[in-house]
């Protein structure tokens, strides 16, 4: 076990992310601590840090490596980002630190801080074209994504603050302030050659004024899930959000609801870039991350490498059974068996490929509730599966998932369509049911948790299914255990289910 | 880490608990499976258990066999009860089943069958005087707890299975047949001398019959806890649930909501039993217990010793900490001067000391949503308290808990007062919200996790609470945060918040 903090020095705040380490390499984070230091205002005209700033940030670094000795923190990796890249007292900034606190910070160029949004968002969300969009408080990262690999990327030097302090956007802004504004910002798009080239894909949004643009479109359209990762909004949305916000100044801002009141008062000029570089580009969609820089150290920490990972929902089922402390040879034996369930019975359940991942989440984590408690457990597989970070699966994946394996022991937990209709359709809990059912089947075949069934075969006839089961020893047990399910399985597919040893 | 396996050869199920023990001697059920053999039936006119009862009985071993194997069990104990205790071929299925499959099975004697529901039971539920009744398939405990110690006990030999082949039970009951039955059991219980001298006491309710009678009256009363340990149930209703069910044979019995389809053909007998019991008693109130005999051994094995655990909601908090990993050092200061504040300030609360157990759940486990994900652990912590089993207090404490913990961090978890409110009242939710604004301010004081603050005293003035800090090193970003909570203080209580330092 290992705890490494990143720190990361940004205009707006300073972040610390505590990060443990397993054994296998999994991964969880078990602290984050920010302060809006603002670090990028009130600089001088000599583009100097302001001092007083300085003062706080020093405090708060303080403050963070006390928290780092606390918690057995042996590796501090701290970067920091424009207000520092530009400051022309960097350098006795860096070195106070090192002096006063032994923590080094490095001093990511622009390039770089574009290739860890890259590599943060590649290895935890499902991409393979897009436009990842970064607005920090002093600079904007923008990063084209093709067929996963990073194709081009930038640093523009505007971001929340700076466009806030040179456009006077604390206050409700004017038609002539907007147009300068948009004109603004819209000067850097058009220098940018490769970014013309690029339609037709979604925008994936990165940083804090992003988030409180999800945070409060999700609060007015009553979106029950909490998880902003991978939360979709539409152009329209967010053009309706920036012009509800224009025309108050930053006190009435504050009554926004999902609108953090730390960020009221810069949270205007930013919400205008997004908007103008959707409109240039004419895009349409937005899916919001909840990662970024700070996570793309933290898989290169860990992968030791700058290959993107092959699946990112393989990565992160895995780190979550890991973690979890799971019994892995069972999740993976039932997912065997499930896939292959799936796959003979295909044909009668009138379901198509696009559920395997799905599948496959419920199967791996159908057991991640023992880890709350054994008694119920399926219940809390399903609040687990529903409120984890699970990369690679949309919100609606995600909630079928933690609904198929919610009936991996029963038929009655209860799916709150109520709550859920935004997200889970009637035909969605048909799925579900159908593919729960399968999992169960599964889940009793390996009951003893000890890969005993080895094969099953299905032969489909016009009123039944047979299940012919290849085991190791006698299966009496298993078989047995799996009749329990025959009544829902005939509910569900109009067909008996029989069972048998296929052995000799 | 150690994996241990009981097994409790009852007269009705067989089942398997497998308990992984961990370091600090800290415990948790990992997986438990029941097959409902039913040695106790269809014995021979000689008392010998049936044959083919034996054969399924030695197939279920060899399963739970395996499974021990394959999950890597060090020690299996496994005992039997009545059916076996009285079977005059015991001897031959205890070798059989040594020889077969290199299991030693304990027949324990009714008294130690009664002694290990008391351990069980004693360590897991708040018990001072209770008496404890255990229905099991052949026999019946009742136990005699006086100021926590085991005063009497005795094995009685009825319980579902025999009192449903001695009655005809499975039928639906006539007024004759329910007379005999009532003067059996009656009949046992006029015997026992020292139970005339109970009086005023509850009945701790454990075993299948009694968690069904729970099942029942939870899905009538539209409960919204799943969690059947400590589930309160008065007479009246006990009787009613007995009447409604005696009128029905055991087909009709199926479509009971709640009553378990494997139990429905022998409730009825068990049932009029603890019917019975609570008249001739006259005593008024059941509390569910979801332990008994196979905790017993846990709770022997892991204590290594007979002396009942002095508090054991400290000893449940203790072992959830360490199952989830959490941060103890930090917990531990959190309710330290969440308790100091706490008692400087009761006084313009106005709340009692009933609640030191509630606010010390909270303080203690307010992180533990961390295991699940670090984003929005608050609400995570929410269902952990909500959902684990925490021995020692009442459902309404353990969701008072959850919702104080939940608070934690910010203001804004919702109190679902529309799912709970057979549970929590209006006053009960202005309890939690002045309870957990002190909590939110002492985890604010200790945001290092370093015990930076170490003590605090505060002054109550007409207008203001000024909370004076004796920490170890200057702790300004720790009294900024807490400064966050000073609006939501003065909104509960009506009095501004300064914080200061006493540091000299």
């Amino acid at each position: 076990m290992e705890r490494i903090a990143i720190i990361d020095i940004g205009s707006n705040s300073i972040r610390l992310v505590l990060t443990q380490i397993n054994k296998n390499n999994c991964f969880s984070i078990i602290d984050e601590v920010k302060e809006t230091v603002r670090l990028g205002k009130d600089m001088t005209i000599y583009d100097e840090l302001n001092p007083l700033r300085i003062e706080k940030a020093i405090k708060t670094l303080s403050f963070f490596k006390c928290l780092c000795e606390a918690q057995n923190v042996t590796k501090i990796i701290a970067v920091a980002t424009e207000a520092v890249r530009k400051a022309s007292n960097q350098v006795d900034f860096i070195n106070r630190v090192k002096s006063e606190l032994d923590i080094e910070i490095q001093i990511l160029p622009g390039t770089s801080e574009a290739y860890y949004d890259y590599f943060g968002n590649i290895n935890s969300m499902d991409i393979t074209n897009a436009l990842l969009l970064d607005i920090g408080g002093s600079s904007t990262e923008l990063i084209w994504v093709e067929k996963r690999n990073l194709k081009a990327s930038i640093s523009l030097p505007f971001g929340a603050i700076n466009l806030t302090e040179k456009f006077s956007l604390h206050k409700a802004i004017n038609e002539k302030t907007e147009k300068d504004l948009k004109e603004f910002v819209l000067s850097f798009y058009k220098d940018i050659p490769w970014l013309k080239q690029i339609s037709n894909i979604p925008i994936i949004g990165i940083g804090g004024t992003i988030r409180n643009i999800a945070k409060i479109s999700r609060k007015k359209n009553n979106y029950p899930i909490d998880n902003l990762h991978n939360y979709h909004i539409s152009l329209d949305e967010v053009s309706e959000i920036y012009n509800m916000t224009k025309v108050k100044d930053s006190g009435e801002r504050k009554k926004i609801k999902g609108l953090s009141k730390e960020r009221a008062d810069i949270f205007l000029g930013a919400a205008g870039a997004v908007v103008t570089l959707f409109e240039f580009l004419e895009l349409k969609d937005l899916y919001v991350s909840g990662c970024g820089l700070r996570d793309g150290i933290i898989y290169e920490y860990i992968l030791q490498n700058s290959t993107p990972l092959n699946s990112v929902l393989d990565f992160s089922i895995n780190n979550h059974m890991l973690n979890y402390e799971m019994d892995i040879n069972h999740a993976k034996q039932v997912w065997k068996l499930t896939q292959s369930l799936y796959n003979d019975l295909k044909s009668i359940l009138y379901i198509d490929d696009n559920y395997n991942k799905i599948l496959k989440t419920a199967a791996l984590l159908h057991d991640s509730g023992i880890r709350i408690s054994y008694y119920d457990h399926h219940a809390h597989s399903f609040y687990i599966i529903a409120n984890s970070k699970i990369n690679g699966l949309s919100h609606k994946e995600q909630l079928m998932a933690a609904y198929i394996a919610a009936l991996h022991r029963k038929n009655d937990f209860k799916i709150d369509l109520n709550k859920y209709e935004k997200i889970i359709t009637e035909r969605d809990i048909e799925i579900i049911k159908k593919l729960a059912i399968l999992l169960r089947i599964c889940e009793n075949l390996d009951s003893g948790a000890n890969s005993n069934v080895i094969n099953i075969f299905c032969s489909i006839e016009s009123n039944t299914v047979i299940i012919s089961i290849e085991s190791k020893a006698n299966s009496p047990l298993e078989i047995s255990q799996c009749l329990d399910c025959a009544p829902a399985f005939e509910k569900i597919t109009g067909k008996k289910l029989i069972i048998q040893s296929s052995n000799c």
